[in-house]
């Protein structure tokens, strides 16, 4: 058990904390569903989970690992109806339960009401303690359950207008999809930090957090689901309505706050977010990369497989060749079990090697999109060096990451942000490079065409600090209580 | 999947719902918990769970199937601690999720609690009804969740008070265990219909559904939980306290109604329960059948392994030799996988033979415990017929079942009561018997010392329909509502 | 891995090694063979395999575990034909590799042939190391592989004629079935030391180790094998022949020596073997005791299950009352997974609990049917005492374990025979037990109607040391090359 | 079981079927082992084995799976000793049997051997009939054990030299890897068709079927071993010997044939196999396809993984941007359940997806390595028309594949070869590209810097059915009799 390898300990990065998918009006909508999340499995491979509405009756199942290990029994014929919604999850250490798993269904005085999220709330430990003090029982440790609670005590009269009130409540970055009897609704946050979009799939619509599962289930594509907008799909067709419909319509936009790491690094290349595809904005990057911190080098090499879009920016730009000179093994899975003796002393390179015959004598530029705590750069260049390469030149397709993400990406509890109190060139003697240079917001800003000056719709938080609304101390340390290792292998309720 | 027997529909027998068990005060109290589950496997083998807690932390496994396959990978290591509850569960089908297996464990706002129960609540919808109203949300269909909802709705100075004030709301059979931050707390219902008793073990304290666990642990047996009794266990030590307090000591005994059917078939032969040794009860149950409804026969045979001592008493009393006439394969577990090809045609006998060179041309009284829909019991007759018995004469231990239990015990789902409907000469001709006899129920109570006139302190409603409570017509359907073929293999909600 | 209660390790029994089935001319012929090797688990529960025959392929499969867990997943769907064998294995430490598991499948120069073998040879070390030298594979370390290495250097005209003359090669006892593209072959050593029967079912044949595989596939018993013979089923129908044609028919009688441990333990109690009927023979044995070992008690108690016929014996000829006194967990399955943590301070009774309230104070004979190491049934003397038993008489259904067997039955492995060294007096001190005694040769045999004076057609080399072969000393180390712990995850070559 | 996606059927490739590695000298040999393996995973993903030796005792586990599925639960620990050799193995669909699985482990008159193979014999029926018709038993349908029966029957003084005497037997294309209780055997056939290399560990070497295996473990890379070469490795060091040493030093060079498909599609781009680095050969392959086979076009795609490296050739070439025009989805492991409703109906892309903002509107080159059947090339044109791509012109960066191969590769099972009886032009038709283009052989050649008209040191035979050896009829059909469908879950002997 404890001798697999963390992905997440060799790929050093930051990490989405989920994904979601709803379907309302398709015979196969758990299938429909499963295949979405399918293509949605990049945003968490931890857990996974469909529930489905027929008659009455709320149909679900949610279980530990990859889609395809979760559904592997035959599990996906017990789920009928024509609407469902699915989540796949990544999780921190400690909270990987079958508990935190999503779907949560619950049983209100409305009728069923199932529900999955993407991101995280500012304030769910204040509204958790209120729920509390109230009566209300929680059985998990996830946001997901403090926005059921709030829903069944609201006392609207339909339980579309109780879900509204209650997201009045919450504070932070947010994707939701809920199911009930009749209706699946889906809402994203006012800032729209969390990501999220709309499609047809025959007579029915679709929810998703990336439009590639709607490439993978033959949805068209119709639009994002716009900062503080509420989707209701029913038996009346789609319905959009705003989470505060009291508000003015105000001469100036409202500002917004969507997340530039779902660009950077997240999303799938293959995506479109807000009318920008990722792949096309990471091959901007690149050729900013190139033209605002350029190098005299022989050849590019990205590391695989975020970086490639960016390297091939860089390179095209550049006109300095992209070549392949790291190569990853495609049959280490996510986790992979270790055999327990003397392994660390072999210095097994399983995951990436460097390809002496490409790089041998050469002077390389090596683009990564990201540094968190550098531990993985620092190999690869080590890596690059020992197969010969004469330089290491690190070139990294966005700004320094110095401050922890509240709204739903994971950093914090894998260790330190190398660069929160370290400069570029202790980073960069850190990591053994010949030369480090990140972008700088600004240049990050124009990849997507917005001017220097701002202001910028997007939260660069975690190159900033300047957060885009208010974090409670509490929930500062993250939506889970610091647990110990011990809690790996079962459920806890702290 | 579908192609396991569901030894159920086997062995035709009513099924007990649960075995729960509780220490406090030992320093491996899951280990000790997991080992006494194993003794109470019997009870129930759909479900089992462990919950432990240390230092202000609640820790908790559980999962579907036998204790073994429970906890197979290490789990109970991650159940640090000296207190813990367990649970092992038979359920309905269509229940059999992991979200009802048990014990549940919850956060309040008076700090963890996990629970586990066997019995059934009278009066779960109605409350379950009224609490959802209140915004209360159910994740689960058990009776467990009602109680705690009431426990944490309550506003008592401490979570003891608060577990007796709830208390008082719940109607119907059970055996409670509660594990909180620093109490264990067990309850049995007022008229006792639940077993439940007290042990000791080095310096803490053990309580069980059935003695036979003390045993396997090396426990000493104290008592049985006294009928309306709560029992705290803290680092204080044992303390007893009445579910009604302010209940004068009235004059006379207050009125009890224990299940005779522990007796009769659940428990274990080697537990002790309210003062009765259940084996020496069975045979007495025997020696009975054999002075009231004996027959002339060369061989007695009991039905392996529940009627065994009912048959050694008949034997014993009537003088004609108990002889091995049924064997069991030992090696068919409790849900055994069948090929699917035409293995219905093979007319296989996997789980009981007759034995020819035992039968071939004798007079068989064949003892049974009880009949629930006949139809094993018609397999065993034939089978007898087949293997040369020139007489059967079918003897049960107990009166005829004609009514469905209302506080634990699980038979209707399982299809019709045979002698709710039919006269014991129809049934005797369904099963093709040479001649069938009952038990009356005076004479069942006899073999606990009871005069026939009464009353009786056991609740006998299973035969004579007399419940020793209100039943709720909601709740009559049992506490599961009707549920799908295809809820099987998924977690439902509704 | 290593923490699971070897259930050999508790029982402290001999071990039966195989139990063998074929059948001939069943449309269903995989499925029949795999619910008769249900029937005979009981004789192997380490590995199981079956080979079926279609048009000239050979399909088999086989591994480690029960028959449920060994095709759990349709692998009999992908055995068709109407002909098939099957296996079920006990192993010796060190040889629990799939490898070692049967049937052996093989192609030779007349075809396929697979193979399924219950016995020991003795001989088989010095067969093996001459065919090694003449170029011959061995790719397990089973006797098996040695017969079939004879077979396929045979020149005879056809495959049965190759079969008969490597029979003549082989010392030993043995059941073996054969399953060639058209014929199926089985033979029993000359000794008669292990069991086998033909059957018919339908218009087929069918073969096994113990008769109860037929009542259960609902298959009609015609014979037992003789000592000797080898019989062939093919689309002819069924034909007898001797293993040695030429020998004269002698005036007298050949020698046979039926092995008793199987009517004492091995073979399941509804079995009939060479004229006498399993549970009949346990039966007898116990009246014999009572008879000539009696002594003052209040009631009789078996040890479950094997022992429970001897004792029903005892208890009807001595008249003092059968009692279940000692009650085992049917939960327990073989193979139990403990645990780590200091599951052995907990001095935990999991599989077999004394019954207090029916010993107390009582004066109890405790019928067992054989001792091999004496450390079982010292802890069920202890348990009972504890219990509160005042006199445990101890009282064994065979003579003493002394010598190790060669043909097939395991016990060296397990430590030394504790009565190969102690006197009954010494074994009932270190037991603990009030008085011990065994029945005697003559006494054993005399249950099975034989005089006093023999000749015995039986072999009691195991109480006696009279083996009825010759035994290389190479040999005599049992068919098994001493290996280390460490193989048993794994397969061996050596 | 039968609703998985075979990937074989998706990627409609060629394939490899097996990777070899051994080492000698290394107090980790099995865990180095598997380390490599895991390097030469995308050699076969079916089945792996390993097998180790200490002191006269060979130790060896096997199945079927992926390295981690196999190796899971500590059998590695069972594996002790200081040399080991590995094998993963691709298998036709009828063999994918544990039998099959290699290391095949055998004990022979001089002792214990193991031995694992890459490559296909195209003498192995003839040899096989012959030595059954000497008596040898087959329990495979493995060429491995044919070579074993060979070596068990030679009569030479030492093991060694009974190895290469069977080499002197075969014919076709292998690299052989062999284990005995003290050496380590190494053999690559004389045309040099399956590649081999030799590496330093430390004090000890290592054998791989490529070289990347080296880098993952922190080989260095000593030298291809040569065709016709034997490689001993034991305690004195390590040591080459010709198969044939009475072979004269001719003057010219022995002819060779190494199979140019290991460049164009088999290898890991990271590896180096005789002199010639496997990326730089892919990249020159896209160079000359620019040069020779140009088209105008906006954007150059690649399929991924394996044509990545040419189609960044032909972009680099042609001066057309290449750009991530599909996307893969990692998530999708080899086999893959699907669910049994209607799933293809739904039209599902889980494994590639075209990007709709990268194509649409532009004229897309699509290059790819290789076409078998074509169908997936005709799925993913279609799928870029789908996403907006108004040309699709496809550049394959080798010639025409048109005749099955008899050394070790694996295309006629599944299905026809679509240019074995396809022009150019009709292939194009069928795959609805709007142009199609292939590498003549000669041009294929020149990306390893020959000259156009030869002779050419490598195998060609799939493009120009010049066999470099005899193939016998009987093995035409390759190595695996023709098998049903339904041998695909046992194990088959014919």
């Amino acid at each position: 058990m404890d001798e697999r390898i963390d992905e997440r300990m060799m790929d050093d990065k930051p990490h989405e904390e989920c994904g979601v998918f709803g379907v309302f009006g398709h015979e196969n909508a758990a299938i429909v569903t499963y295949y979405a999340l399918v293509a949605l499995q990049h945003r968490g491979q931890e857990a996974a989970g469909i529930a489905a509405v027929e008659a009455g009756s709320m149909y679900s199942h949610r279980g530990l690992g990859l889609l395809a290990d979760v559904f592997a029994n035959g599990e996906l014929d017990a789920l009928p109806g024509r609407a469902a919604i699915g989540h796949v999850r990544y999780s921190t250490a400690g909270s990987n339960t079958v508990q935190n798993a999503q779907p949560i269904t619950v049983r209100t005085y409305q009728g069923n009401l199932a529900m999955a999220h993407n991101g995280n709330l500012v304030n769910a430990h204040v509204l958790r303690r209120r729920l509390e003090e109230l009566g209300s029982l929680f059985q998990s440790s996830s946001d997901t359950e403090v926005v059921l609670h709030l829903i069944a005590r609201k006392q609207e009269d339909t339980l579309l207008e109780n879900i509204r009130q209650s997201l009045h409540d919450i504070r932070g970055g947010y994707a939701l999809v809920f199911l009930s009897d009749d209706q699946l609704v889906a809402a994203r946050d006012p800032l729209g930090l969390r990501p999220l979009c709309i499609g047809r799939l025959g007579d029915g619509y679709v929810v998703a957090s990336e439009s590639c599962a709607f490439e993978t289930i033959g949805a068209v594509f119709l639009r994002d689901v716009a900062p503080g907008e509420i989707i209701a799909m029913d038996a009346a067709g789609l319905h959009s309505l705003p989470m505060y419909p009291d508000a003015k319509a105000s001469e100036e936009p409202r500002r917004t706050a969507m997340c530039t790491f779902e660009h950077i690094y997240f999303a799938r290349p293959d995506s479109d977010i807000d009318g920008w595809n990722v792949h096309a904005v990471r091959k901007q990057l690149g050729r900013i990369l190139a033209e605002q911190h350029g190098v005299a080098a022989d050849i590019v090499i990205g590391v695989p497989d975020s970086s490639i879009s960016a390297a091939s920016g860089y390179a095209e730009k550049s006109g300095i060749p992209y070549e392949m000179g790291l190569v990853k093994n495609k049959y280490i899975a996510r986790t992979f079990i270790q055999p327990s003796q003397g392994q660390r002393d072999l210095g097994v390179r399983l995951k990436l090697n460097a390809v002496r015959s490409v790089v041998q004598g050469l002077r390389v530029v090596l683009v990564d999109d990201s540094i968190v705590r550098g531990t993985t750069i620092r190999r690869i260049v080590s890596m690059l060096r020992e197969a010969g390469a004469v330089e290491v030149h690190v070139r990294i397709s966005s700004p320094p990451y110095r401050h922890p993400c509240h709204y739903g990406i994971d950093t914090s509890s894998k260790g330190q942000l190398v660069a929160a109190d370290h400069s570029v060139s202790e980073i960069c003697a850190e990591i053994g490079a010949d030369s480090l240079e990140f972008l700088t917001v600004p240049e990050l800003m124009s990849a997507f065409g917005l001017a220097a000056q701002g202001p910028y719709p997007f939260c660069n938080a975690c190159f900033t600090g300047e957060y885009p609304t208010e974090i409670h101390e509490v929930d500062k340390l993250g939506n889970e209580p610091v647990v110990s290792a011990k809690q790996r292998v079962k459920e806890a309720v702290r």
